[in-house]
């Protein structure tokens, strides 16, 4: 693979991390980017803190600009350019330039497919007002920052309690809003089970978040074309302004219509060296899918580290390496203003979907030394195997130090570790960091018992 | 094993976490435990939080009192009584009452050393002076917070660089008193390699300590009694106190004149379930050797992490229970001010005894994504075997949010993970608590070059 002719669809995270690795492993290599925006490696996750002013530009979110993608890695990067079609068959694409309007085709001999994913937003009356906003692309939280900045909106409806959801509940907080959160489940972070996701519901609560449980969207009542509140099934929240997280869907039209096998949400399907076909197509980052690695099978989770790794992959591999990505274990973590919430492995419910007999403990203890000043309250759930003792996934929620200790539980996922595995494991301890039993393994020594 | 009369040397981490478990585990025990302080279960961690004032009182260091322990858990529990005496043939104990002086035999069926370790305190002259103070009983921590809000000492000088010294140098730093360091090695922290120790060498001059690198005690200079000054061999550091953080020793002289064997630096030679010999002796905590997993060899490490593990383990034994403690790997923590400082592993210095092909890579990362406010500098050390890439050990000097990473690092050293694991970790990301990269995996991505 020396040589030839790379093209890269997606100018973000999966894509440029690919293409910056595929032209350290290869100098021969061409290397052709397109981007439909105007920007390259952002960070998506740190949308909402540029929302909520934690971050003042979005230059300060942007890692890398394709002006250094020419200079530096010689990688021929096209913003405002979108690939509107793929011919498998001929290893080319047609490109349309967005400034331009003019469309011209392009030939590859190996195709990275890097397009992300895209918010979903129901088809409901009133939800193409102006006013109504998902978070994906820098663009898009550069548009929620200036509508805060110049609207000065008074009340929020954020829809959906996910991560998204929860740290543009935060953000809006922040900047002076009322914020109410609209959820359909019986609490917010359904990626934790109920009993977790609870202490979340109340957390928000206690920033000050309204929060409507069980309910769901119906659609958005309108003024003049613009957004002035949400309906749900059980009443009208006013609203100066409505953000949308209701969740991600893989962005694969493109993949779709030339044919390329997808898999779970319709996610692209990959191999562990992050190929999606026999015909040169390979794809990462939040189009494709993931490798579930405790329960075996494919998923879809749309997050920056996934995508970092899958690029990083795909690239060692189109750059003429071998690397594989072997899957994930179901890992992420978000903040809600003081308090921290983290999740790895299965669910309960995920469990109960695989048929697996499991049992699980929950326990209160400290992020410190009791007596340590700002000692402050983390509840870890953990649920492992009946009868094995394996370990299948660990939840959190807790406030400052809480939420990196699902670290040690993914890296216990990883190597399937038992409970008892975890109860052994020579873990840091000062009183100004853990009390003497780290909470994930009092949380351990408590489902042991149930085991 | 049932009932029976167990009988406990020693009431602090180690010697009560067993004395409880084992009564957990049978009720129909008999256990009678001697304590020569007042004082049982404290945390002699919190010691330096003590005398640097972030704990109040010493009661709040105390997580079950005697009283807690005679009535709920019917442990027979006896304070400023010293075992002087161990009979292994006749397993009996000889035992002074040192409030009255008394001394009286004892019989067991199984005995529990848990003796602890003493602060080692060189024969040199002037040693016993006034004013010279090591840390180890929370009577000794009570003494030293004592000197410094009754004398109002202006000048301390700290003997040693290790956890002890450094954490006792933060304390009394925060009591307002000029502090400083005398350290016979290159730099602090030799438990770290020098280039990292050179950090928290750093570190502590940043936050005010006048450190004296290279430089070895010789005496102490007195006036009436009383400490005036520290001698080392290249001048004198005048002193209103000393506090000694020369390591510590395991308190073994007991169980050596009862011909129990000892160990590596003299602790209690112990097997996977705590057992010292065949004569119903077992032992656990800072008088005990530990199995180092990575190493495969003894080891004694005085941590109260470790403590309390062996501790159940025993206890559970004792109470008829099977557990056995697989070994450590090293791990520690301090905290100096805001500076963080992890090790788990094993060092250059140590690899190279072993006469192991290792290679090496340190590098700097951030604590949070580089735009989140707070983000603060850490620098990872990882050291990894040639060839196969398995992770022998990891270091961390940082800022908050630094220091519980390596907790991670100790799951996959547990797990004999390589590097390539590491890297593929699903860690958790989110932009308030970590880059996209953790930086142990940014520090795997180095090192794996080298292998």
């Amino acid at each position: 693979m020396a040589g030839g002719r790379l093209v890269v669809i997606g100018g973000d995270a999966a894509g440029m991390s690919a293409a910056a690795k595929a032209r350290r492993e290869n100098p021969d290599l061409q290397i052709v980017a397109f981007e439909r925006s105007r920007h390259t490696s952002y960070s998506a996750c740190g949308l909402p803190y540029l929302v909520g002013k934690v971050v003042e530009t979005p230059e300060e979110l942007i890692s890398r600009t394709p002006e250094r993608f020419r200079e530096k890695y010689s990688i021929d990067t096209r913003i405002r350019h979108e690939v509107v079609d793929i011919d498998v068959a001929n290893r080319r694409v047609r490109v349309q330039n967005l400034d331009e309007g003019k469309e011209f085709s392009e030939p590859y001999d190996q195709l990275l497919i890097a397009t992300g994913a895209r918010p979903f937003c129901p088809h409901l009356p009133g939800a193409e007002s102006d006013g109504i906003f998902g978070l994906s692309t820098l663009e898009s939280g550069i548009r929620v920052r200036r509508e805060v900045d110049e609207k000065r909106p008074r009340r929020a409806v954020v829809v959906g309690g996910g991560y998204i959801g929860l740290e543009m509940a935060e953000a809006l907080i922040m900047r002076g809003l009322e914020v109410a959160l609209v959820q359909r489940g019986p609490q917010v972070m359904e990626t934790l089970d109920p009993d977790m996701g609870a202490l979340v519901s109340q957390a928000l609560r206690d920033v000050g978040v309204d929060l409507y449980l069980e309910e769901f969207l119906t659609g958005f009542e309108t003024e003049n074309g613009r957004v002035a509140g949400v309906v749900t099934d059980r009443r009208t929240l006013p609203a100066d302004m409505v953000v949308l997280g209701m969740g991600v869907r893989p962005r694969t039209e493109l993949a779709k219509a030339a044919g390329i096998p997808l898999g779970v949400r319709e996610a692209i399907k990959v191999n562990e060296r992050m190929q999606a076909g026999t015909n040169g197509i390979w794809a990462a980052g939040d189009c494709a899918e993931s490798f579930h690695l405790i329960s075996r099978r494919p998923v879809h989770i749309a997050l920056g580290t996934i995508a970092n790794k899958q690029g990083v992959v795909a690239g060692t591999n189109l750059g003429g390496g071998n690397a594989s990505f072997p899957g994930v274990v179901g890992t992420a973590v978000t903040k809600v203003c003081k308090y921290e919430v983290a999740r790895t492995g299965l669910t309960e419910r995920e469990l109960n979907e695989l048929g697996w007999d499991w049992t699980s403990a929950v326990i209160e203890s400290k992020t410190r030394a009791g007596y340590y000043p700002m000692a402050g309250k983390i509840t870890v759930k953990i649920l492992a195997e009946k009868g094995s003792g394996r370990l299948l996934g660990g939840q959190i929620v807790g406030i400052e130090g809480a939420a990196k200790r699902i670290d040690v539980l993914a890296t216990a996922l990883h190597a399937g570790m038992t409970v008892q595995n975890i109860i052994d494991l020579d873990l840091s301890y000062a009183p100004p960091y853990s009390p003497v039993w780290d909470p994930v393994q009092t949380a351990a020594r408590q489902v042991i018992k149930n085991i």
